[in-house]
């Protein structure tokens, strides 16, 4: 009986040792977790803390329980695996139980990714937060709670924008303008903080073009967000707790602050067993996952993937790849080999009012760097038929390549609920398949007045960019 | 100068005008349009009807002034077309000011299509409609305001669901369960009417899937429509008007009703001609959209057109594909080829609080003809994630041919504005590119708890398909 062990409890961890258990009941499967928690949806974190969701346990989608008892997996928390042994193959877990050797015939490091927290002066000091984990998540709950004053919270009035208390008067500080400093935002200006949002660049939302960044930029100060762009945070102030927020222009007494300025691979522990990583920083792997050492695989937000318009490693840490890689991984052990497709670069993120998504290339000096010859337009449309009831604006920005006209990347922003985000989906397509922009431009996608213009914004968005080539 | 004429005002003939006269300044275009309205969205009709649309002239994109002054197009309403000689390269149009003759170097025929009315008795008696132009809209909508003692319409409420009048007891009967029926039962039953919707066949929409259809004809009867299914109808009773519907076993005293069953292109102009009709009695064009006789071109609801999966003739007569290949043939004629694409047999509905989109082939009889050996699977997921609120369910449908798992068509229903129908992009994508399941499941769609599962409906349809496969 061959065993297969996994090192980490979340999406990438969990799909992999389903799925192979499924396909192979014969495989004994073991997962390590030094937490408690696992297959949960950190993406839903951000709307815990507005208050949408109630409890943590809401967004686990399966239970320790349910994996051990309906899915026959040796799943064992509160353990941390500290040595992998690729000659031996054994890994070395650590637990309050002490230390286990555990043999393996196949192995899958999910060791995931942890916050990054840049090196500000007093990034460390209490009431400065991130949001890596349920742990994290749990704290800003009870930090939005203590905060009103209200514990245990009331329960958030029905609709999208809940509040726990009807005045403001708390300033809080979030850092970084990606998506968990956009839902963050969201959450907080929900519940009557005063948000003070600072972006290191010029752009929110950087991966996305900049087009759809100016429109999320709009929206967040329409929503009284303060926006502080090309604004590098310099130091949180503040001897016992946060006091303040110190750019190199500005300093805004806050009583919270928040860290938003993205992850890292976790992959010390696969570095430390001789396990290769690419040029992301992350671990690199072939497209089946498996990594420089035979029959050890990695998959999820320790590890980077094939980008699927440069065929380049890229390092792109989001849960559908993680779950995707899992599961192809968990396939590939039980018997039957499978890749799980590359990344494509895919977000999306809901800001308040508003939507967007993008994929692919967008930014002009990776396109060229790729060895494509980029071109860029927008487009901004109607995104119900001009004379149906309620209709917004969805933009369309599509970039290709001058000389191939291929499709290399696009980027949405409509309201919420007008489509950029289900629309982007027609864009993953054209990037994965390598289609031209005139290809793009003649799909027969779906028409209805009530859904889109006899040209859907994206066709149109087609139309404009290959007249440009 | 080479003179470029054009037959029927309406999407593919004003759309092949404008483009080959934007691309060409030069070229002398001549449209001839027997009626007097040009580029009207037909598909705004029923929502006129409703009352969420106020006047004709909002479904007009582009008035007849516009096309002559802004776009110096020379169009000629009120004329009709009543002979080609391809041989001479001249057509003949009549008019109150009697017949003319009008050479051409290039010539668009875009005649569109008419409303079917079948051979039942008492299908000419008066309250008995079609809805196949902007008069018989206008028609309807003055039926709608005198059967409720109102002239001129009140104002409707805002709001999807808009009422003439508080009270309901006009009954109205609607033949035909596509699109025009289904769209108009939401019209009708809006202004308080009851509705008696009578389809031949087992299902409504009949080209989307079973599972999709079978969604829409539940949601229909939550509705209050009283649906009647494999009920073809036999005569209209009633001497001056309309009495009742009848079918084999009912007989519905109504003041009204619809003819929704279809439409048939327009070809005897062509016919008379010498121009080749395919074999679905549209008339045939190569992929440039020429007929038999050189230069000469058919575009829209009278003409078939390859089908991206089977590379057969279709015919498909709906509002994109039009706009598409006028567009195309008019690049083409101003001296640049273009094809503009195939279709895919796309459509998209809205029916009272939900919305269903099909693209590809999904019926297996249809596949088999075609040489594949179709698999289909349904799958119920949810529309966001699991502890997002406010969700819904997307129900997506494909079909997959079992020996090399390219996709060949899906279908697609959810509550309105939870996606199904911008969903349905990514499978247009999907059967135009040929891409397998497999390929399907493993793309990086985008992913936020607001829009979706982790894997987003789609996806899972795809893992599940394969599975089967």
């Amino acid at each position: 009986m061959s065993t297969f062990v996994v090192v980490g409890g979340d999406a990438a961890g969990m799909s992999a040792a389903s799925k192979a258990k499924r396909d192979d009941p014969d495989l004994d499967v073991v997962v390590f977790e030094k937490g408690e928690w696992v297959s949960y949806g950190a993406c839903g974190l951000p709307y815990y803390i507005k208050g949408e969701i109630q409890t943590l346990e809401e967004l686990v989608s399966v239970t320790p329980e349910q994996f051990r008892e309906k899915r026959d997996i040796d799943l064992r928390t509160g353990h941390e695996v500290v040595d992998i042994d690729p000659d031996d193959r054994v890994v070395t877990a650590r637990s309050d139980d002490g230390e286990l050797r555990q043999s393996y015939d196949h192995l899958l490091i999910a060791t995931g990714a942890k916050a990054i927290v840049p090196p500000i002066d007093g990034a460390d000091i209490e009431g400065v937060y991130t949001l890596g984990s349920m742990t994290d998540g749990k704290e800003l709950r009870d930090f939005v709670a203590r905060s009103r004053e209200e514990s245990p919270l009331e329960q958030p009035d029905s609709g999208p924008a809940c509040h726990f208390l009807e005045s403001c008067e708390g300033a809080v500080g979030v850092v970084g303008g990606g998506y968990i400093g956009i839902e963050m935002a969201e959450a907080l200006a929900a519940n009557d903080f005063e948000v003070h949002l600072f972006q290191r660049g010029s752009q929110v939302l950087k991966t996305f073009s900049g087009a759809t960044s100016e429109r999320v930029a709009e929206h967040l100060r329409e929503q009284d967000v303060a926006l502080y762009l090309d604004s590098e945070v310099e130091a949180f102030d503040g001897t016992d707790s946060i006091e303040a927020v110190r750019t190199a222009d500005e300093r805004v007494e806050v009583e919270m602050a928040l860290l938003g300025t993205g992850v890292r691979p976790r992959t010390e522990l696969a570095e430390d067993a001789g396990i290769k990583l690419g040029p992301t920083g992350a671990i690199a792997t072939d497209e089946y996952r498996e990594t420089n050492r035979a029959d050890v695989y990695a998959a999820g937000d320790c590890a980077e993937a094939e980008h699927v318009v440069t065929g380049e490693p890229a390092y792109v840490p989001l849960a559908l790849t993680a779950n995707r890689h899992g599961r192809a991984v968990g396939q590939t052990v039980a018997g039957t080999p499978a890749m799980g497709g590359g990344v494509a670069g895919t977000a999306a993120v809901k800001a308040f009012e508003i939507e967007a998504a993008r994929t692919g290339l967008i930014d002009h000096e990776i396109a060229r760097n790729a060895g494509f010859d980029p071109v860029t337009e927008t487009i901004k449309a109607k995104s119900r038929a001009g004379y149906y009831p309620e209709g917004g604006t969805v933009r369309v920005t599509l970039t290709a390549d001058r000389d191939s006209g291929r499709v290399l990347g696009g980027s949405l922003v409509s309201e919420y609920g007008e489509g950029a985000v289900h629309r982007s989906h027609a864009l993953v397509g054209a990037v994965t398949e390598r289609i031209t922009v005139s290809e793009l431009s003649n799909y027969d996608l779906a028409y209805a007045p009530p859904f889109n213009t006899t040209w859907d914004p994206i066709l149109t968005a087609g139309k404009v960019l290959d007249s440009k080539l």
